[in-house]
């Protein structure tokens, strides 16, 4: 017998009717005749609630008492959903992540998952049972709970998913799929029926946040395709696999903003060995997220640093920057009026002239460029945030994405 | 050092405010010089909220899963009473059930406690922590969550100060302790300072429900002293202990009402052996509590059987009796109009004259007795509910309970 297991986020498990229709849901997979697992996420703002009674209690509340506290939420879900299921005539059980074995690190707020003893799942769906597990959380050999962190019952759901070799793996959520861009930013997006592990690591980190990245690159290493479908409806969504030859003849798959970017750059940095190294190595310590990276030597003894980080780091980016400028003799300008322009296909490995194409669209529009990045499967452009929106609907336009499947594949091998 | 082991109940913890009050309270007693164990209940209306969420998706939850849910109730407090604690520089943990081993047997929703392993809290303890456990819950051998029914904190309060020998076991709630009658319905009622584990038994089962019967039992079986105080205050309280000889001299400890009472009475009994019996098993069988039972025969092949049973349950005990008429061929009376008052003291034992007492007392107040029931250390009286709050108010003063120490002591050796 298949095993499906299906995950529901917060939004879809959000008040009894919701848990009711994910319980529906799964009854109906069950009744095709597949084994079934659920993964749900805490009933819709049940965490934040959460969070807010242990701000109001402490300042910098002890990371091993939040997820004592976090961890509640999702056994909440699991409970009632198991409830709905039996109401139903569906015999159900819940499980924590304690009852099934599901080991972490000790990294309270961001565990990693070590091993799952899934025997216990494995018993209670051959006795013919759907067995709910709680998301994002796991426990440590000594008996402590922990939290998966940002993007955790994601993590879970792959997690399960790989350990019982389960044939399918459904992520529902309240959008149908993966868009070629945001739709609320470019109309004409289209959903992507396939896109390959690591174009979905590149658009996720890029903004296009259905999948947490942590809960991609698991799968990835387990090689488990997730199926990301909307809990409202029975179509189709958008299939997250590894990368296929059919896939090398789309050139970009999607394309992505990121909008609220800041630039630090560093100009009068010595040029000697090991300096970058200090001022990162200073950077990481604070723990301010670095995006990209642009190294220039400006003259024989000094180089200029430059680098990009989310807005909401920039406070903290300033006060290192502050202290290394003092220690380096350096000086620091920062802006703050960014976007990043991304356009990520598997396809572009292959083919020459894709960057062109990008550029070319860009300044035609009078879009200017501040600073391009690229990786294998990857072309960035640094630009205003002003223009971000018209950028990101040029680069959708140039690739032909909102077209009929047939033109996005453009490119001949 | 010694281990002061300080339960509080869902009043006590029901908000931010409210469980920082808690957490200086245990604070001071640290400082103080001993080790302190927290056992906290729910916050507020938390379970109840709980068992609402549970009724909308379900009419009858499995009781596993009710226990599922509910347990994370108290989860949340222990999180935060340990964030509080930490917040004020005092080291703290919280620990689940699961986590000190609190093993129970695996009767959902009123699973009974079989061994604690404590090493963990004395782990803890010693190593200058203010352990905080969750009250209500327990853990089956298999892992299973399970909650001790009702009273259920305090059975935890008791376990956990017998299992660590402590030396002070506190209960704090928001009265000033066990009084000589319902100061609601008795002004002139008295704080007592002293009580024996059996007049507390006697005395819950009548209506003064500050300490549910069960953690009553658990701590005379162990032995513990239990300290009944208010939280809002550091007034001494009633402390609940084994039955000393000083206790002897005063005959009546307090008073009592039970003031929803009713009664069923069948005519026409069959007067032979293993007729009682047949009654109340089938009584039994449809989970209907029977308060008292008063038997006597009415002629030479037929008795009378009478028993009084809470009101809430009139309507199940109807259905049963109904059923029972007609197998029988008895016919069956009842009255939903009736209350109990009763003196409790364990020096009734050792004196006469008072049963006589109270009923001179509540004759000359014209108060009709339709009922006496007795045992070693209690006299109650079945009367009319109308005239229940005057009947207490009569017994209390017929004792002297209300006056000062010294008159209580009235019988003489």
């Amino acid at each position: 017998m298949s095993v499906v297991v299906m995950k529901f986020g917060g939004s879809s498990v959000a008040d009894a009717e919701k848990i009711r229709a994910a319980a529906k849901r799964a009854i109906r997979t069950r009744r095709a005749g597949h084994q079934v697992v659920m993964v749900v996420s805490a009933m819709g703002d049940t965490t934040d609630h959460l969070v807010d009674l242990a701000r109001q209690v402490s300042a910098s509340p002890p990371k091993r008492e939040m997820d004592q506290l976090l961890v509640t939420g999702e056994q909440v879900t699991i409970a009632l959903v198991a409830m709905a299921l039996e109401e139903m005539g569906q015999p159900a059980i819940s499980l924590t992540a304690g009852q099934i074995g599901m080991v972490t690190d000790d990294v309270h707020t961001k565990a990693r998952i070590k091993t799952i003893d899934v025997r216990r799942v494995r018993e209670q769906l051959d006795a013919g049972r759907i067995v709910i597990v709680a998301g994002f959380q796991g426990i440590t050999a000594g008996g402590a709970m922990t939290t998966l962190g940002r993007g955790g019952s994601n993590v879970t759901l792959v997690a399960v998913a790989a350990a019982l070799r389960a044939d399918v793996c459904e992520n529902f959520t309240d959008v149908d799929g993966i868009f070629t861009a945001d739709p609320r930013i470019v109309p004409g997006a289209r959903k992507i029926d396939r896109v390959s592990y690591d174009e979905m690591l590149e658009l996720a980190s890029l903004g296009a946040s259905v999948l947490h990245n942590r809960a991609v690159e698991f799968a990835k290493k387990y090689d488990v395709p997730i199926h990301v479908r909307n809990s409202r409806n029975f179509r189709k969504g958008t299939v997250i696999v590894a990368e296929t030859e059919g896939m090398e003849r789309i050139v970009v798959s999607g394309v992505a903003l990121k909008d609220k970017l800041a630039r630090v750059t560093l100009r009068g940095v010595p040029d000697r060995p090991g300096v970058a190294a200090r001022i990162f190595h200073a950077i990481a310590t604070r723990n301010v997220v670095v995006d990209d990276i642009i190294q220039t030597v400006a003259d024989d003894r000094t180089a200029t640093v430059a680098f990009t980080v989310d807005l909401g780091e920039l406070a903290d980016a300033k006060k290192v920057v502050a202290e290394l400028c003092e220690q380096l003799g350096c000086a620091a300008v920062f802006e703050d009026n960014l976007a990043k322009v991304s356009a990520v296909g598997v396809g572009m490995r292959g083919h020459t002239g894709v960057a062109e194409r990008m550029f070319a669209a860009l300044a035609a529009a009078g879009v200017n460029i501040q600073n391009i990045t690229t990786s294998e499967i990857k072309i960035s452009c640094l630009i205003d945030r002003d223009q971000g929106k018209q950028a990101l609907r040029i680069v959708h336009d140039a690739f032909e994405l909102g077209a009929k499947k047939r033109s996005r594949r453009h490119a001949k091998k």
